[in-house]
């Protein structure tokens, strides 16, 4: 059973999730649909791409994903079909796959031409769906589209070395339900250029000389509880997207607050590490 | 498979939509459930319907719709199942069916009378689901209840025309995820007065005189981007549901604002058409 | 096929449920995935152990139900997998899986023990969910761990006897999405020891002698409506889980508030029964 994801800006109150199922169910009734979010932020495509890139790769090969995020073509917003390590994305021309995809190099582009659509305010519906579901059952890129040259070449912030290798210089990507903080290093950038070396990261007023394997990593058990780092103090782990992010341990907001009301920090902020 | 619709106020938090969900598949595993939305203001049956009517049509004949909200039975608040346009709707009588289905004619109406449920407090597990249930399984109307002509003739607010045709009065009826604004003005009935006239559409101090097919369709592409119209701009359209929409183009809630924070409307707030 | 709830602290947003979803989905194409909640305060165990309670026994026996929140393993929180009732529970050694089994006793505890796991940091997908997939295929407890005697004996606060059997002294447990007050009083408790005595009960400055079988039970339809309580009026009742709870009749936010606003309570406060 062909699984398609759903991803959008469209929140869980209002009709348009279940009309997009309705529809999807209409004309498929053995597809295996999955939420991988509502809640981004309208027409935040970076946001959607920073989802979708941590949730797709770990549904099967094959999976369909489709992305209503600033999804109504327009002349410079084709509907495309992209392949990506070996899975389908069904969204329009508007960075989100770029931003997804990162460095790899897709294994097939192809711009949608369908019949005209019923409405053009609800593309999800007429036009992606349509594709999820002629993609579902093992219909071929080539009948309802063609090759697409004209993607736009959008581009992330992506961590980067400054001063001779003495520092990377990096930024916040996202900051999730926990208001951990969730940086663009990833640990081969850091493990390849720190050679032995001591290291301090900087984010906002805070320097931090130890990055974990896990939450806990940094309590160290042997002591009593109360002489144990624990809950409400800050770590930095490389987490389990192989990337740094600070945390809060056990950032419960009822009680200690999450790192992000603690350190006042946002998408985009500089964080950087300097090696020694 | 039978398709179950399951529409509540109860929220994703707590217990209770899970609960109604592990019910039903104890009862019945082949069942397909899909959540319409348990997000309605608790109690608003106006709100309710609303959301149902724009979600239940997507979804093939023979569904069934769980409606759990305000659905505690009463002498005056019975259990129904009503069959609308071959589509099943398990619901209390609060006025939702009537809303829900406008003008449309219900092919049948049936109240219920099962053995007395396990607790009057929790009806949507204790009597809707196990008439989802029953009727998931091939069950007839008859067996578990029986014709009701008690419906309340509970009506919404229309849009009419006043001032010899030279009018229409309207309102809004809904605000969704993205602020934008939906009236009760269907455009078959604009179409149906206009005859052709120049119109003004007022709503709080705007005044618009153009109406779109689609978000982008004020958008001239033509033009260099610095020149068009674009993201936070305001504008009108007939959405996908044949209704008049007000909507801010691209409103990101964390950029431009919403259409709903811009001109600070309301459910109920007048709007005006106006031919010339 | 094999029903797999879960329940986190995750929020719907972020990436992780679709994540934890599409790992299981690529273990297992048969599974029936369902959400009890993903909007527990994060970390916090009684709140997650209370929802959990009030939802699993309306699924099929066998059930098999993965608790993220607060699992990452450590010396001290070690994962298990705990047979009660006939139901599967995958959860860390937090207090959680006591709190939801009060007095009953568990028919198996075992400790997990996997190979080494790809990530510390997101163990509800490279422990808990293989541990799942391992149940749902019908593998055994003895494969994947060994019997375990170390719970922590958490305990929850009760609702206990006082004054020479005059009072019964209880508290708040949870406060749900219409802001009903959920006690920790059972219906059993209190009518062993009411013996036909009149009774007051006390709430903050409320003092309340009735107590109803539903939410419109203090409802006298045969008055007319305006001579009738109503929406807006505070009442008792035993709900359906049979604990003593308070509710504002019809509590729409948006009009008469709910009963958490109106009289300002929060979980832990305590809630006394008098016998007189």
């Amino acid at each position: 059973m062909a699984i398609i994801t759903l991803t959008t800006d469209f929140g869980y109150k209002d009709p348009y999730v279940s009309a997009l199922k309705g529809s999807i169910y209409s004309e498929l009734d053995q597809a295996l649909l999955v939420d991988i979010s509502h809640q981004v932020t309208p027409f935040d495509t970076q946001e959607c791409a920073y989802i979708v890139k941590n949730a797709f790769h770990y549904f099967p090969e094959g999976s369909i994903h489709l992305i209503g995020v600033d999804a109504e073509a327009t002349p410079e917003n084709q509907h495309l079909v992209v392949l990506l390590q070996g899975h389908y994305f069904i969204v329009a021309n508007n960075g989100i796959i770029e931003l997804l995809m990162g460095d790899q190099q897709p294994e097939k582009v192809y711009s949608v031409a369908l019949p005209n659509a019923a409405s053009l305010s609800f593309p999800e519906i007429h036009v992606l769906a349509k594709v999820a579901c002629h993609l579902a059952r093992g219909g071929t890129l080539e009948v309802i589209g063609k090759p697409f040259e004209g993607l736009k070449g959008t581009k992330d912030f992506e961590a980067h070395i400054t001063d001779n290798g003495k520092k990377i210089q990096g930024s916040i990507e996202y900051i999730d339900n926990y208001g951990n903080i969730i940086t663009n290093i990833d640990r081969h950038l850091f493990e390849a250029y720190r050679n032995g070396r001591d290291f301090e990261i900087l984010i906002r007023d805070k320097k931090i000389t130890e990055v974990y394997e896990s939450y806990s990593g940094f309590v160290n058990f042997e002591l009593e509880k109360s002489k144990r780092k624990g809950p409400g103090d800050f770590l930095a782990l490389f987490n389990s997207a192989g990337v740094l992010e600070f945390a809060i341990y056990k950032s419960n907001a009822k009680t200690v607050g999450g790192a992000r009301t603690l350190i006042g920090l946002k998408h985009r902020d500089p964080v950087t590490i300097i090696f020694n």
